[in-house]
């Protein structure tokens, strides 16, 4: 389980591995194991819709048990699959990298979603902040 | 404009504000001018389904300009009215007391939307939270 | 955690409790933590849309905390907020009694939703099922 | 038609057969003619959201009339066409192995939706538990 301590701190060091790589501005979410979102923030400057972004890249994570890699690499491979799903989810699930699992003792507790920067670098904020709270992270 | 430090300090008082009244656990949301997400956190305890509710009640407020207790007002004259709205925005207004508008110098910067216990106390901590950073609220 | 093998044993003994109280035919949907099915049963002469109904029965219990009967006052005083809940939750809350929490050291873990009979019948089968298989039942 | 008993024989080979070919943790669902659902279960370890998954693959199945393996060609042939059927049900058609049609005496009944190994073992596991059943199996 990730408590809201947890989530918040996953948060803030992934806004800080942002600031600290020279990211542009990032919006973060933390989703529970069942999909649901526990804690956001959007950083100043980032675009309105940031947060949908975030949630759907962490939703299909979780609801899927796949990490955004692992999505993008099924989409490239059979697209039509991934957006089959996407409409399975109402639309929910936005299948790149910055949907990164969150599992303790190999077990799935939920995900991060990160939007703002490229796909590969969105990742590395949330893993940063996923380990810095404790957490296992599988990108 | 709520920047996001503002955004993370209406959340932080209004969070306390709720332990101050031991108010059952919150979930505090704080939109920007148009109506897309900010910031928000769900407390240990407080059920999955929150940041719905959270965000229907601020939705509602910033895309209507009515607090929640305006729009219960209206609904108690008028039910037909607001479920139409609620249609009108695809589901996303909850039209009770806890959806409070941010306002600075008169005009609307935002909402602040809290659930979890009372809508009434749910509004008095949104009220808190808005006016420790700062901003003028309209419950 | 509800494991399937306990999804199962409620469905079961729910479906029995239906036998045994000569109710019409059941079905009856598990839902775990995150409001995300586990198992669904719908009994032989029900009508094709049942599991709509159970599942919103238990997906409205889990997503807000509260059993049908709670939701049930809260629309009977308040018809428009659980409109609106609904709303927000896309449609997928039916607040009657049938839908009751599943808990473990007063933590809800789950819900059941039950349809069938009338809502008072579907809740008492729900309760049975909960209780056969080791959990607390809030109806 | 499918009674629930059968549909209960359905799922346990299928599951059985999956465990028997040593494949992840399956979830099994099972459709009537109409495209409703009787009954499904999701095994421990599966993720949250293969409800939706395994629902997509059957309900094609039953409203197209064509197994997951004849959409899947159709969407490598012309996967336009396929993302508009799916926006015409409403985002509930997942085009590939793992939908099995139910036929008896040559006509549709109903059919099984499999999902969390591979598409071909999923429809491998259906195929299992339909002729389990005493239906024939078109996947």
């Amino acid at each position: 389980m990730i408590t809201l301590d947890a989530a918040r701190e996953m948060i803030a060091v992934a806004r800080a591995k942002g600031r600290e790589m020279g990211l542009k501005p990032l919006s973060v979410c933390v989703l529970d194991a069942g999909g649901n979102l526990l804690a956001f923030e959007r950083e100043d400057g980032a675009s309105p819709g940031r947060f949908e972004i975030a949630r759907a890249k962490a939703y299909g994570a979780v609801m899927l048990g796949m990490p955004g890699s692992a999505q993008m690499a099924r989409a490239e491979a059979q697209a039509y699959f991934m957006a089959a799903v996407n409409g399975a989810f109402g639309g929910k699930v936005v299948p790149v990298p910055g949907g990164v699992l969150v599992l303790r003792d190999g077990a799935v507790v939920g995900a991060v979603g990160v939007t703002g920067d490229t796909s590969d670098n969105d990742a590395a904020a949330a893993v940063a902040g996923i380990a810095a709270a404790g957490f296992e992270a599988l990108a």
